[in-house]
């Protein structure tokens, strides 16, 4: 778990590197698919702080299986979403200024360009707000339930990421570093799409055409971006 | 004091730190509430040239007990928070950009979303305009006197900042380094609720249910967040 | 050969230097006219990374000369421009926000003050959008053909860039850090002017004759601004 | 001379200390009253390869007097200013984003809190637009006249500031480290006027006595901000 340990440390680090993050409010979590094990930031532990020895593993149920520290606050935010998709392999939550102002807006960040489309294969969802009974119980496993609700039957890594209502963007990839990384593009497109429609309230989502064409260039069988 | 003394000069030099200063446009306060003595940042002195011993000590009163410099301007405004909440242990006064933008708009800044219910239970008020001769008589104690006017009854540690309005914000906390925490925090939610009205002019403030559920998140007997 | 793929390498790393790109987002060249070689970026490698040997020539159909990597996906838009305009010495494409906001705004960026006359002589167009057909086919090709369509018979060093709809800015100049130096003067008056509208949305174009004043202070027979 | 080329030069480095330019959009000069000498930054020279002796000595008809290099080509309007204004003592013209939106929107920037009403006695005036006339004949002369005509009786150190009207901000100080220091703060109060006004657009200019209290607690007999 050692490597696992110190993927997620880097990763939890590039939150304040990229501008994410205010104080601790974000974390990073990566998954052992063979061993069923989780790797998580644990709570509210500064970034300029954090070791890898204070990353906590724990298990599909979040039992803690190894680790001092408690983990995330959110971390049944994080396991709902690993046992319904197996194709994902890092999550991520901040709280990143633009992302979260969407979600306060309770609107879809729109699909407008070839920055999100080369990340994003249409709009990046808001979900719906949570009940009382939902915050009042199982709270964080409730807002992992909204999110899969939102996703409905999308390939998660095709929209790898949503807004939670009132509350802030979640995102996750293939592994940690993939996860962070779709969590740069959302506050980015978060903040163009803000900026553009101050210009233009009356701008056009981009054609579905061109949306395809950006996001199968990068990804596929078929993507010819980069050097594989 | 040396101890008191220390800290208010890091939460000073946190200011610029967190970009929530331009010049010396901004001071913090601390209490020891045994010996009934504040330490406060001195009157316009440069924060890259602040020491320790620079820091001016005075009573409840605002009378100088210990240091060569004169208190900040705006001493008389700290020291009525202090008499009249027990529960405060820091203050802060800043410009910063986006708190000071809704104190000149005249508006609370409203509670949008948990970011901004972590720390604060409701809206963060912007206070009525001082008047012509709360302004001619003494102006930074009538700052403090309708500050405290704006809380009503409110535990201050609940809603730990005001906008005032027409100038900018006050936060306090427990000590020096959580009014600054809070200062930060009131900063951001001031921005993002900015860019979120924005986007939605029609959004709604978060649900009471989910505000609460937050705040108590982070404080009070059943806090679940962090390592305590 | 060497010392152009030196002068692209520095080119590429002032993108990240201005702010002007998010990971790999942009991607510099620059043409040796009497060999008619044109030295690229690779794709998707990170600046960070990049060293001169990384930099690859492709001659004038694309034709990979010198170099290990595969060259940058947009290098059809760039050879395009140079076959089209003789006095191009360098390209530059990024998705730096604001232009790529005024892009998805599907507006042009007025020509507001003398920041943008001192670079632009006129408006910064904005492309048509691409049609289905042109994204399915030679998409790279096809966006250097629209850029051409909207510049129409303009001098390209008179207007120095363009945004291409829905996409991003793509910019150019003598050399290679000339380019980038206009898609800095881009992205900040595309700033400026989202900012200026938002204060004053009935504001004026700049005078003609002011625009004609400051453009030809920086440019042509009688400039008069640095030093020579 | 050398000291007053030292605090020039050290004055032009603070612009990109403080934000205030790109490229080398800005330029610092001061005057020595007693020789009607000033220094000035020399034209086009970048920041980072500023030195003393490439400061330009001019007499306040602008023949260089000493110095290698061309000075900066706005000359000609700070020698306006200095002939017209005995009291400056420094004077910086800048392209910093905020102020100069407010100068292609074409509004005065309003006094619409205390961190205006510290620095500028009232609203920070935007220019007339100059003539094609005053344009084509000698623009920087004529520049420095129309700020002096919308000045009008003002005395220039309480509203030590205006817009050029669809070009940008020119500040001035009791010498070219008070001159940088209120362009500073003017670029931070528009910045802060297009948030508040963003946020609240019915919202009302600062009162009369509010205004005056802070500039007086600053300025003046009974200033009592600072250490003297």
């Amino acid at each position: 778990m050692q490597q696992l340990k110190q993927q997620v440390l880097e990763a939890n680090l590039d939150l304040p590197r990229y501008g994410l993050v205010t104080f601790t409010w974000g974390n990073v979590s990566a998954i052992d698919r063979a061993r069923g094990l989780v790797a998580i930031k644990p709570s509210g532990v500064a970034y300029d702080a954090l070791k890898a020895d204070d990353i906590v593993i724990v298990d599909l149920q979040g039992e803690v299986v190894e680790g001092r520290l408690r983990p995330s606050s959110d971390t049944a935010t994080h396991l709902a979403l690993y046992r319904r998709y197996p194709s994902l392999g890092g999550v991520v939550h901040t709280h990143s200024t633009h992302a979260t102002a969407w979600a306060q807006a309770g609107l879809a960040i729109p699909a407008l360009g070839t920055t999100h489309a080369d990340y994003f294969l249409g709009d990046i969802p808001c979900t719906r707000a949570l009940t009382e009974e939902e915050v009042r119980g199982e709270y964080e496993l409730n807002t992992g339930r909204v999110i899969i609700e939102t996703l409905k039957e999308a390939e998660p890594l095709h929209t790898p990421g949503v807004v939670v209502y009132q509350h802030g963007p979640f995102a996750w990839g293939k592994d940690a570093h993939d996860a962070v990384h779709n969590a740069v593009v959302m506050e980015e497109v978060a903040r163009m799409a803000w900026i553009a429609r101050g210009i233009n309230p009356d701008l056009k989502p981009i054609d579905s055409y061109l949306m395809d064409k950006h996001f199968m260039r990068k990804h596929g069988a078929h993507a010819y971006y980069g050097q594989q």
